[in-house]
């Protein structure tokens, strides 16, 4: 190992914190991955690392050490930083001692390799990062093939849909790319295309969401394109009993991806660990 | 109007700063709603405004004027602020222009008044405000009747619950209230409990979510006490398909509220307004 990084003007330490900002990421093509939990999966999901800094006194539970040993193992240089620039290079307000940083991975469609009648999840033109992340996460335990962001104003590889994400950035295949490639490359597939959208006429729950289907949410406050409003094949929403007119993007896509994974498991023979109530 | 206030270490300044504080909420018994759309719905939901401050440079849209001749109207003070102090006393990055100090409202069982066979969601132990606010939006969408919040260390008055709330923390039925006084109350109207864990073997899907029903939501990180998991009459899970083992907190609400709505608007008569796909 080489020798501990003590101040917080250390070149490298002045790296890290401008790879918060996204122009320096893009032009750099790397991006930080913070905490045990995200460093754990990113290793697990054979995400390039070019380096790992640890801080040992920042450390919270007994694991650190084979994290950071697999990590040492696979050749990538660990290095060890004092506390105070520790924190300064930290997104977290409490950091846990284990930031990394990562090479950008292929986001185009060549990324993708959908199976039979694949679940995806469309997001357009998504602005927060908090709400990507948190989609990510959901379309993994949703089982989804593959999640497509249309247009993005945020980019996936921002401190906080890595956050958001727990992990699942690494995990659930993603294409960020323009909404009119995603209309002709789900057509192609003949990948059903559901858009949501307060507008629609049929409930999400009254749509026969089996088989290739992906489904295409929009931004909170202005909703989808006209692109994919005229070129989705079906237009569906959520009923709202309330006050309120719409619920999180996050949220519906949640909502709706469920509702999907309701219907196609009722296609499927009863688990053997599953019992009724 | 008063005169303007344009100095940022003026003392209503400082007093707006200070409420972001918990403790100072909890002796003053005051909090802070920010921006056009919490104000609004606050004044629609009739809560008792102390004070309207208002920057009209900050301003975003046209009706600004209408709400603030409400306010005023109803006989609630209205500030004139600077912008600089303004932002101060913002918790917004982006102010829009009009802040309120609202008088906190019951929060005990008191202020609940249940239909026959309500829905209610029950969150315990919840830290992060904008989770709460978004279950709170989330449940106003889902049509609940009321929303129980248990042994919280986040209080309702937190200002990122009132914006991640849209608002609703002002239109849904709330208390803040013990586990064990929940578990009583709900068991004295015969409301079926359902607790959502990772270790349930029936699925929510699987489970008959119509009549009086709560559905009770864990904390992310350490899920729900033993109170709850031995003294809800069900357990239940959502799927999980992939890599991570969980879901967001209001994300796992927000999936089983919504299969709460499809059960129970599968027993009723079709809409007039829906159509077959």
């Amino acid at each position: 190992m080489s020798d501990p990084i003590t101040s917080p003007t250390n070149p490298q330490i002045k790296e890290l914190v401008r790879l918060r900002d996204r122009r320096h990421r893009d032009r750099s093509g790397a991006f930080v991955v913070e905490g045990y939990r995200a460093v754990s999966r990113a290793v697990d999901a054979n995400i390039e690392l070019e380096r790992l800094y640890i801080s040992p006194d920042l450390f919270l539970g007994p694991n650190e050490d084979q994290l950071i040993d697999r990590v040492a193992g696979a050749g990538t240089p660990v290095i060890e930083v004092a506390v105070e620039p520790f924190r300064k290079a930290a997104y977290r307000d409490r950091p846990e001692g284990l930031l990394a940083v990562a090479r950008q991975f292929d986001t185009t469609f060549d990324s993708l390799a959908l199976p039979t009648d694949p679940l995806v999840l469309v997001v357009e033109a998504i602005e927060k990062p908090g709400n990507l992340g948190t989609m990510l996460r959901t379309a993994d335990a949703a089982g989804c093939a593959a999640v497509i962001v249309c247009d993005p104003t945020t980019d996936p590889f921002n401190p906080n849909v890595v956050r958001a994400s727990t992990g699942m950035l690494f995990v659930v295949p993603l294409a960020v790319v323009s909404t009119e490639e995603t209309i002709r490359w789900l057509r192609e597939r003949a990948i059903t295309t559901f858009a949501t959208t307060p507008e629609a006429e049929t409930l999400h729950t009254d749509a026969a969401l089996t088989g290739g289907v992906a489904i295409v949410v929009g931004t909170e406050q202005y909703g989808l394109s006209d692109s994919w409003l005229d070129g989705a094949d079906h237009r569906i929403r959520i009923p709202m009993a309330g006050t309120a007119d719409s619920l999180n993007a996050a949220m519906a896509a949640g909502i709706t991806l469920f509702e999907a994974v309701r219907q196609r498991d009722a296609g499927r023979l009863p688990d053997s660990d599953s019992t009724g109530m």
